[in-house]
């Protein structure tokens, strides 16, 4: 194998030119890591909503042309100076939520984010200000910290963590979002009970993560709510014990909800990213003890509304970004919870694609068929 | 002194005969208890913004007549069948919310909330659907399950708690609800930590309780807020390290005190009942563990609105009534304390009026001159 280490490499990749546009796919140049950075072989992608976001309607960093992709796989190919905790030849995940242990997020256990890169970040490039991609003699913006739409990707040292060398990449890629944000939230951030009676809005990749989180925390009532049914199937197999679409009422779900369970939820879970559907979230809440936690990314200047007397008389609501894990701490966990068959991985991999059917990916997920596609490199 | 068990008493009332009206004193019959009921001889009632909402904007039991009044201190004068906790000569504080021990929600220790009494208490009757008050040969119904606003009332056994004699009634009255609630608020629904930085939206009883929780919890930084500099003083004496006003400012005052505390408070209070100020209240909160807990009282249809990123990064919102205190588990401790001098109480009565003068005492709140009017029958 031919030592790249300090060069340039040439590789292929995913490249977003401008929004709404299908991603294209280009031969890139991709940068040596500089100090403090890491770069890495990716192997496996999963397609995520947030990317979905970063093309039709919203990106926090508005930096195109852009690589986007943030559930990745990969090996380390070389590191800039001065990184230790990674090196060539280890299997790691890139993480949009970094861990710099330095941080007043991070030496607060009450949360997981972090704030060392977050700037650059925001901004589409490295700590440094700058980009390590470039194509067609344009600078190509990075993407969540990760861009793992590109078989080659710069990441800061903050923002990798090194998983298990028999962990298939191709799966637990899906550990660097998705599953590790669904299950998270119902162990580290709702914090379910066993015997509870939990509902969840969303039935995709994060919707299935909570039903499986729930279901291992002992739920025993696990209702599904999602406008298209298709999905109520794999949904029941995750763990759901019913499923209930919001268009087969005349009234909101939430009263349909607060009367199939004398009250309502113990725990309810948004993961969609709809104002509508967080409201309805809190309110089928049990009044005195419910706690809705909300997950979704909502469009910009989107606002939540509720009434203030369910929040005053004991619902509480809170919520969380990459399932509360403190990433660096938990993913080697979270790795091995999934090698010891604890948690789900491989059941949430619909479709496995090539690199250049990756807009087909999309367009899965698009129309509910896909649970996760995950592109092979 | 005359044996009144099982007669009809004949005694002076603060009568409200309909909304929006000042509250009249007249002479009014009060039936003996009956089974399951407690006649209560009031010495001191505390009056309270809740009554000054029934009475000038909301009533959710939209009953008229009515003897307002939760704020109460008595002696049982006699009780109906099968009542077993408090007997003639018991100090006793009503209620308005009950603990019967036995409905769901008395066996869940994460509520105070009681369903016991709750239908009839919230239509102005007691539990058999019928009232113990009659003046001019109306019918007067009850408020909150208490009404206190007269010489003699009759409560739900559930909703009275026995007190230690040597506790003066007069001060005792108000941990029936404002300063209960605002103390409870921080220990038991916020659960504040030492070194931690709090803002308290309303300076009145319940913001005061509030910021002298957060004191005795340990709190490094209190900064109180409210749009009337004139209660900065007393809010001082109670604790705050800091007190300011929204309308000093051009911009939101959220945004003022995250620049003040380098990103937001650790805990915020609404204690107003404005659902601008539990906006600001929330987007106060520190990104990734700020805890935004709401108590006020809001106009009925009034909506809280967020950015529903604040919640998803981090911020928890929640609430509680009567401070989270199981109530008549609870109310004997607070009384404890206060006579250990562990709470103030004495420090939050700024009048003592007479019940002739009692709309005085509405006047005075409403002023902010008072912090807590209290009546002496």
């Amino acid at each position: 194998m031919e030592d790249t280490a300090g060069k340039v490499i040439t590789c292929r990749a995913a490249v977003t030119w401008s929004v709404k546009q299908p991603l294209v796919i280009e031969t890139i140049e991709v940068d040596p890591p500089k100090a403090g950075e890491v770069r890495i072989q990716i192997l496996a992608t999963g397609v995520c909503r947030t990317d979905a976001y970063a093309l039709d309607r919203y990106d926090p960093t508005k930096a195109y042309p852009v690589i986007l992709g943030h559930e990745g796989g990969g090996i380390v190919e070389s590191v800039g100076e001065g990184v230790k905790s990674v090196k060539p030849g280890d299997h790691v995940v890139p993480l949009y939520y970094p861990q710099c242990y330095e941080c007043k997020f991070c030496r607060n256990p009450k949360t997981n984010f972090c704030s060392k890169v977050r700037a650059t970040q925001m901004k589409g490039v490295m700590p440094d200000g700058t980009s390590r991609f470039r194509c067609k003699g344009k600078q190509l913006f990075h993407f969540m910290g990760t861009s793992t739409f590109s078989e080659y990707t710069v990441v800061a040292e903050v923002s990798v963590c090194k998983v298990d060398t028999n962990a298939p990449l191709e799966k637990v890629c899906l550990l660097g979002c998705s599953i590790s944000t669904g299950y998270g939230a119902v162990v580290n951030t709702a914090r379910v009970e066993p015997g509870s009676t939990c509902a969840v809005w969303g039935l995709g990749a994060i919707g299935l993560a909570v039903i499986m989180g729930c279901k291992k925390a002992g739920a025993t009532r696990i209702i599904g709510v999602d406008i298209n049914p298709d999905k109520f199937t794999i949904a029941r197999e995750f763990g759901a014990t019913e499923c209930i679409n919001p268009t087969d009422y005349d009234k909101p779900i939430q009263e349909v909800i607060a009367e199939a369970t004398s009250g309502g939820c113990d725990f309810a879970f948004e993961c969609i990213g709809s104002v509508d559907a967080m409201r309805a979230c809190i309110e089928a809440c049990h009044k005195g003890w419910g706690v809705s936690t909300l997950l979704g990314m909502t469009a910009p200047g989107a606002e939540l509304t509720a009434k203030p007397y369910s929040i005053v008389t004991g619902i509480t609501c809170n919520g969380s970004v990459f399932g509360g894990w403190k990433s660096r701490d938990s993913l080697p966990k979270l790795v091995d919870e999934y090698m010891k068959k604890e948690i789900k991985v491989d059941e949430f991999v619909s479709f496995t694609l090539t690199l250049d059917k990756i807009n087909e990916g999309f367009d899965l997920m698009k129309s509910g068929k896909s649970i996760k596609s995950v592109v092979i490199f």
